[in-house]
C-alpha cells in the first residue's frame, strides 16, 4: 500500500521537513503540495535542498484536486488558519493530521484565551485527537482528525505523564524551562531571529505567556482527572538550528529515588520506540534529525529533576505527525522514522 | 596614580580576558605575567590578538619579582591550586584578586565538600572578602585579599538580594536555572566542547552537584541571617562564546505586583553603575564584551521569575576583577570598564 | 579639545558600532543621532545594549540641527542616499565621513555602471578623499569629505598595495577570495540570513557583479598609473558575526622568496599603528572587535598568496571612519581604538 | 541479498557517520565494529545518538571474526594506519574500502612526499581502485579494494574534470579555493577546534603543503594524460559543523560562455544520480545529510569559476563509501542514500 500524502502549507519549515521524511518514506508518496498563491512554483526552486529528489509544484490548494490525489492532508497551515481549510478537507472524506493549535483543546475556550481569537470550527473538535502516540495510540488509529502537538509540549508531557499518573508528584508546582533551537519559529524572517542578533545570544520570550503552557497543562490534567495542575512554561531561544531540551522541576509527593523513577519510566515506555531513558543527561546533539524523546531523571534536595530532548521538528512537528500517520493507515509506526 | 598588576594565570580564558581589559584601563599597567613553566612564552605567541599590543613575556612564577614589578595579583589559577600560591604573596605584602572558589567560604568545610580537598590555606579565609561590590563595597576597598565571585553566582545573587532583604520571597524554594557560553568551560580542550560535538547542541550539566549551588546559597544566607535557605542550581551550556543567562524561579511569600518588584531593584540599584534593571527580557546579546548584569522581574502565577544576564568572562570574571581592583586602589570604579 | 559627532543613518550596524566606539573615545562626544522618521526614539530602545551608557534620542535629520550640534557627520546612509545627505551638510561647513560608495570613485562612470544610477553629486567627487589612512593619510588630514572604504577593498588593498608598488606582481592576474561574516550585510532582516538558513552553511555570492570588486581595482590602479589592472573578486558568507579573511592569489612577475615579500611589508608598515604582520596565518577571531588589519604572505608553486584580516565592522567600516576623524582633527590616530 | 558490513575505526567520525547512514540502508547490517582496544565499549555509550538502534559493541580488531562476520570492511582507519591493517583483510578474502590516502596514489613517490612516511603496502597499491564513482564507475565494480576519495578532492575534481576533457581550460593554472566544516579535522579535540577558538573565526591552512592538492593534481592528470597539470589548493575552515564549499578558478583557453559550460555538464552528468547542475549559486546548506554534489560555473572577465558544494561527511567520506559499496555488490547504486 502506498499512502498518498498531501501538504498544505508546503513553504514553511513544518512542511519543508515533512517532505524530507517522507522522501524516504517506503510506504507513503506525495502527490500534492499546496500553499498561498505567491508562494507557489516548483518546491526545488522553493527549497533547493529538493532538486532533482522532488519533481513537483507546489499549487494553489484545490479541495477536490486534494481529494483526487491523496489519501491524508498534512495540514502545515498557521494557527488560526487551519480552522478554516480543515472542514472542507474532512468534508471531502480526507483524514487530516492538523500541526496547528486550531484542534489541540476540547474546550473553545481555552484556545479563544490563550490564541485570541474566536474558534470558527468548534464542530470538530470533538472528533480531533491529539496526536502524542504514546498517550494515545489507540485513539490516534482511528482518528479522521488527528491534532499534532505543539513542539514544546511534546517532551514535557512524556517526561511528567508516568510520574503524575503514578502519584509521585505534586500537580500543582510543575515548571517547565525549556530551550529550543531557531527553526522552532518559522521560516519568516524576523529581526529578532535575523543571524547577527541571534547567534552568540540567549535569552527567554513569552513568560507566562506562550500558549504551549495551557497546552502542557490540559495534556496533563487529562491523564488525572479531578486535579488541579499548574504548569509554569519559560521558554528560551539559543543559537542552533535544532532541538528543545526542557528542563522540568517537580516536587516529589513523598521521598523518592532515582531508582524508583527509572522503573517508573522503564514501565511506562519499554515498548515505545522512539523513547529513550537515558542514565546520562540528553543533549540536543543526540535527537537531532531523529523522531527520539531522550529522558533522564535526577534526584535533587527536595525536586526531582527531569530532562527531556526531541528535535522540535521531529519528534516536535514533522516526524510525530508521520507517526501519527503511519498509525491511522495501519502500518508499522516507525516506517520511515528509523 | 598607575596600578601596576601582575596576572597569574595569565594563559587561560581569564587571565586573557583580563589582559584585554587592562589594555584600555587608563590607571593600571600590566607589569607581569605568569604561567606554568611549560605555558609560558611571548603574550604574543600565546595570544595572537595582543600583537603589538603588548610586548609582555609569560613567566613562570617568582614571588620576589612579582613583588618587586606589581602592587596588585590578579590570580587566574584553578581551585585548589590558587590557595597554594596566594600566601606567599600575601606574605609578601601583595594585595591579591583571586579568581577561584579557594577563598569564597568563610567555611572550610563547605569548601571541602563541595570541592573534595581539604583546604590548605584556612588561616586567610577570614579576611578574604567576597568581591561582589554592589554587596560589600566597603569592605573590598580595605581588603587585602579578595575573592572574586563564580560566573554563575553573579547574576543570581544580584537578581535574588534586593527581594530577599525585602522578605518578599520565600529563601526555601530558589530555583536558579541558568545557561552558559562556552568559555565559561576554560581553554583546555575537551570532547563535548570540540566544535561538532558542541555546536549545534544544548544541555544541562552537574545538576544538583555543580559547586556554585552552594556559593549562591551561602551568598544569599549571608544577607538574611539565620533563615534557612534551599537553592536548587542547574547549569546549562548553549552553543555560544560569551554570556550567561539565568532564569530564576522564586515563590512569593504573599501577593506581589511586578510594579512593586521594579520598585524595590530601583530602590536597591539605582546607583549602581553596572546594573541595569530592564523592562523587556534581557538577553545576553547586550551584555557580552560589558561589565553590566541586566536584570528583568515577571509575576507569573504564582511564581516571581526573574531574569539576569551578564557576560560571563567580565560581570563574571574579570571585569568584575577589575571593579574590585580599582574599589582597592581608591579610582573610580568604572574605570576601564565604560 | 573635544569632537562634537553626530551620526546620520545611526539605527543600521555601521551606525550602531560608530556609537559603540565613539563612547569609549576620550576626545569625541556623540552629540546627534539622526535617522528615518519611522526608526526614531531613543536610542536605548532602538539598541538595548547602549542603556544607561548613552541618553540621547535618534531623531529625524534636520541640517540646521547637525550643524549646531556636530564638528562632523559619521554619514552611515545606504548607497545612493548619501549623494542627497552630503552636499548640503558639507554647504553648512560641516566635515563628513561618508561610509556609502557614493564619494568612492573619481569617475562617475564607475559608480553609475557599477551602481546602475546616475551620480546625483558629481560636483564633490572632485574633493572626496579616499579614506584608507595607511595609503592617503595627507590627504585625509585637509580633507572635508572623507569616502571611507567598503569592508572588502580594506583588507586586499593593504595586502597588494606593496607588491604591485614594488613592481613584483603582475596587475593583470589578481584574484581576491573573501569571506565575510554577516554583520556586513546590514541589519534588515532577509531570507538569506535568517538564523536557521544562514547557520551550518557557506556560500559564494554576486560573482564578478559585486561593486568592491571596481572599488580594489581602481585602488590599486591609482597606486600604479598607466598599467592595465585586472581584479576577480568572489565574496563569500560565513555563519558568524563579524570578521573578513581575504585570500589573494598573486602572479609574481619572476621568482621572489617569502622572505623578500616579509621586508617588502615591513619597509611599508613598520610605522603603521593598525598594520600587524604576521608569520603565521591571520585568522579573523584575533582581529574581531580590534582596528587592526592582520597580513601574512606565502608563496606557492608559481604564485603569491597573500592573506589579510580585519574586522568589518571595525577596521572595515566605523574603527577606520573614526581613524580618520582622529586625523582630520589633528588628533593621534589611534584615540578611542586601542 | 544482505551486504555484511564491518566498520573498521568505528569510533571516529567517518565511522560513525557510516554507521549512521547504514542504519537505514534496506540492504546492508552492520555486524562488526572495531577501534582500538582503549576505545571500545558499546556503541551506545561510545555515541549516544545510536541508543536503541544498534546493539553492537565496538571491539579490539581481530582478522578472523571480521572474515567470518563481513563482506566487507569499511576502513576508517588514519593515514599511515590503514596500510598496516589492509593486507590481511585483503588476504583473508574481504573487500575492503579505505578512507584514509593510503591507497589513494598509484605512485607510491607521492605518498611518501606528501604523507612524509615510507608506504608499507606499494604490492596493493597497483589494484587499488579511486573511488570516485561518477569518473570509474566500472573500475570500482570489480574492485577488491577501493581508496574512497579525500573530502576535498570530490567537489572540484567533479567541477573541473569535464571542462579539462573537453580541453577547454588551461590545466597548469588552476585555483581550488575550498571551506571545510570543522567535522573535516576528526573526532580528537584540538586546540584550535576547541568551541571558543573555532566559533566566530574563519582562517585559511597548510597554505600549498596540504596533501589533497597534490591528490587533485593526480585525479585531473590521470583524464588528460602527458599535459603538465599544476593545482594551487588552499583549504579553510568556517564555524559549521559539515559541509565543503570550493570555489575554483579555472583559465579557458579561449572564450567560452556560461551556455556553453552548461552543456559540456549536461553531457557529462546528465545520468549521475548524486550530481546535481544548478543555475543558480550552490551552498552547503542545500547538500548537507546528502550524497549530493551541487555544481555551478560562471564565466567572469578571463576566468572560468566553478563552484561545488557537497557534504564532508557524506559524498566526501561515508555516502561515497557506500555508493561505492553497493556498486562492488552489483546493487542500486543509490541504496540507502536517496
Amino acid at each position: 500500500m502506498m499512502i498518498r500524502v498531501a501538504v498544505l502549507g508546503a513553504t514553511g519549515y513544518a512542511g519543508r521537513e515533512s517532505i524530507r521524511i517522507l522522501l524516504s518514506h517506503p510506504q507513503a508518496q506525495l502527490t500534492h503540495l499546496c500553499a498561498l498563491p505567491e508562494e507557489c512554483g516548483h518546491v526545488a526552486d522553493i527549497f533547493p535542498m529538493f532538486r532533482s529528489r522532488l519533481d513537483l509544484f507546489v499549487e494553489p490548494f484545490d479541495t477536490e484536486k486534494a481529494r483526487d490525489l491523496a489519501d491524508v492532508v498534512l495540514c502545515c497551515l498557521p494557527h488560526k488558519v487551519s480552522m478554516v481549510f480543515v472542514p472542507p478537507l474532512l468534508a471531502a472524506g480526507l483524514r487530516v493530521i492538523d500541526f496547528s493549535a486550531d484542534y489541540r483543546f476540547k474546550l473553545p475556550d481555552d484556545y479563544e484565551q490563550w490564541y485570541e481569537t474566536p474558534h470558527k470550527d468548534p464542530a470538530n473538535l470533538d472528533q480531533a485527537v491529539y496526536g502524542l502516540p504514546e498517550l494515545s495510540r489507540e485513539q490516534i488509529r482511528d482518528a479522521r482528525l488527528v491534532a499534532n502537538p505543539g513542539c514544546y509540549p511534546t517532551g514535557p508531557v512524556l517526561g511528567i505523564a508516568p510520574l503524575l499518573r503514578e502519584g509521585l508528584v505534586d500537580p500543582s508546582d510543575i515548571i517547565v524551562d525549556a530551550t529550543s533551537g531557531v527553526s522552532g519559529a518559522g521560516r519568516q524572517p524576523k529581526p529578532q531571529h535575523h543571524f547577527p542578533e541571534r547567534n552568540e545570544s540567549f535569552e527567554a520570550y513569552r513568560i507566562g505567556t506562550h500558549p504551549h503552557l495551557i497546552e502542557i497543562q490540559r495534556c496533563l490534567e487529562s491523564l488525572v482527572r479531578g486535579v488541579r495542575t499548574e504548569v509554569l512554561f519559560v521558554p528560551h531561544v539559543a543559537p542552533m538550528d535544532r532541538g528543545i531540551l526542557s528542563t522540568i522541576y517537580l516536587r516529589p509527593k513523598q521521598h523518592v529515588s532515582v531508582e524508583h523513577l527509572t522503573a517508573v519510566y522503564a514501565e511506562a515506555y519499554s515498548d515505545e520506540p522512539f523513547i529513550r531513558l537515558r542514565e546520562d543527561l540528553p543533549a540536543t546533539r543526540d535527537v537531532i534529525f531523529t523522531n527520539f524523546c531522550d529522558i533522564t531523571a535526577r534526584v535533587v534536595k527536595s525536586r526531582i529533576v527531569v530532562l527531556t530532548a526531541i528535535d522540535n521538528m521531529v519528534k516536535g512537528a514533522s516526524g510525530q505527525a508521520i507517526q501519527n500517520m503511519n498509525l491511522m493507515f495501519g502500518i508499522d509506526e516507525k516506517t520511515g522514522l528509523l
